[in-house]
């Protein structure tokens, strides 16, 4: 991999841009952005260079797209246009199949491979961008076929994304979003779902005066703001629907069974689950 | 205040006494708790002297609760055959109708003054005590009769309250339980559901691989330890599954409208209370 352009310099592309550089990354990176972010992402040594997506495609060999869903299926139909066969394009969207598909259809040259970095915090933008985000995290490749893990650009890619800190994991599209929907949007809904209940009953004041440490913690996640989920929500609704169905079921059958034992055994297989989260 | 005795030498008892201590408190603090803790909380230097509890209301003025609710219900019983006309008796359970009910049952001398530190931590027992525990945390009062906060032995002591950093805070044992079991029950039951069908779907080794910062963040509640969930819900079940009953309902709504509006409107309100948490 010897130049990238990353396109949508937010908090994972600009982590991903500044990962790179930490890693020992000597090749070109341009971004591909909003005026502003951009020279935002120049004072703060994220990028060498702004460029549009066509001098991006002309320029770099490989293409990293880190904007919201909806972003990147419409810079893959801008791509459509001026990918060319040497060319490696990847992303980091939340949900792959609707992207991986679309990737499928419209990009008739080049190589794409979906991904999904497993990382973020509370704060946006290339402002927040940090080196070692991905240290330690889960990221999952779906290739639509095993061996699209398997050419000379895959390798290069895959051993730069081991050389950043973070933990590859391979997942068709399917299974990727089956799986997130549950390890990662049932609990966004969830803590968005109890800060919503807490604003109506108790209210904001009382629950706010009469809180412990657990609100606090499980209403963390309810910050995030609608127009990065919006994209997820509608790109894995039925994976999520069932999810939260699993979900609600669980919480009915505990609200059946307060004061037995059927809690005690949920509790002592939640306590396990939850303790090897924090190893 | 001159002496106090802690009845249960845990997180929240040996924690009190430390605080106490470092606020400045020079009267004799006893501990009435198991021979192993008893000796644990000599040698962390947590407690003056070890005491049964006739010895403990036969030798200070003020006895403080710190054990399960179970426990500091036996103690009320307990009590009732040496409690002394001019003892303060004051709890950290955390249900109050239950306990403050108790107490005017069986208490026919001195006074009982209900109350609810609302902090804590993963770790349990006297060897994780933590003399800054109580900082910035609420601290509920639940009397009986607004005017049991206005006796010299109960304002004696909710000056040491004021002293150890906590906010106190006034409720009747009925609101304090029906907010709690919003702001404090339904939250840990949400981790413990959430952990438990992560263990059943995608199951506990793709929970782990595949997952993002947030389901670490929400399954961390499900951490916590069933035997001291137990008596919560024994003694707050009506509050609980009515709590959990709206929790429910708007996971439904949120499942209804996964790619509408409503769900804008409702993460904006979620994140407004959300952020107000962590000012």
């Amino acid at each position: 991999m010897e130049s990238i352009s990353i396109v949508g310099v937010g908090l994972i592309g600009g982590s991903f841009a500044l990962a790179l550089r930490k890693a020992g990354f000597q090749g070109r990176i341009l971004g591909v952005s909003s005026e502003a972010t951009i020279q935002q992402a120049l004072n703060q040594n994220v990028i060498d260079a702004g460029a549009t997506l066509e001098e991006a495609a002309a320029q770099t060999e490989v293409l990293y797209l880190a904007q919201p869903i909806s972003g990147i299926l419409k810079t893959l139909d801008a791509l459509a246009g001026c990918i060319r066969p040497e060319m490696f394009v990847t992303d980091a969207g939340s949900t792959k199949n609707k992207i991986v598909t679309r990737a499928s259809e419209v990009l008739r040259k080049g190589q794409f491979l979906g991904g999904h970095p497993m990382a973020g915090k509370a704060l946006r933008g290339v402002g927040a961008a940090d080196a070692d985000l991905f240290v330690g995290r889960p990221y999952v490749f779906t290739p639509l076929h095993p061996k699209d893990l398997e050419t000379p650009r895959a390798l290069s890619f895959r051993a730069w994304i081991e050389r950043i800190g973070a933990v590859p994991i391979v997942l068709n599209p399917q299974d990727h979003d089956r799986i997130v929907a549950f390890t990662s949007h049932v609990p966004q809904l969830a803590s968005t779902a109890l800060a919503a209940t807490l604003a109506a009953e108790p209210g904001p004041e009382l629950s706010l005066q009469v809180c412990g440490p657990g609100a606090a913690d499980m209403t963390r996640l309810a910050q995030s703001s609608f127009d990065l989920w919006q994209d997820i929500l509608a790109t894995n609704t039925p994976a999520i629907d069932r999810a939260l169905e699993l979900y609600i079921d669980k919480l009915q059958k505990f609200r059946q069974n307060l004061t037995n034992q059927y809690l005690s055994d949920q509790f002592d297989k939640a306590s396990a689950l939850a303790s090897k989260f924090r190893r």
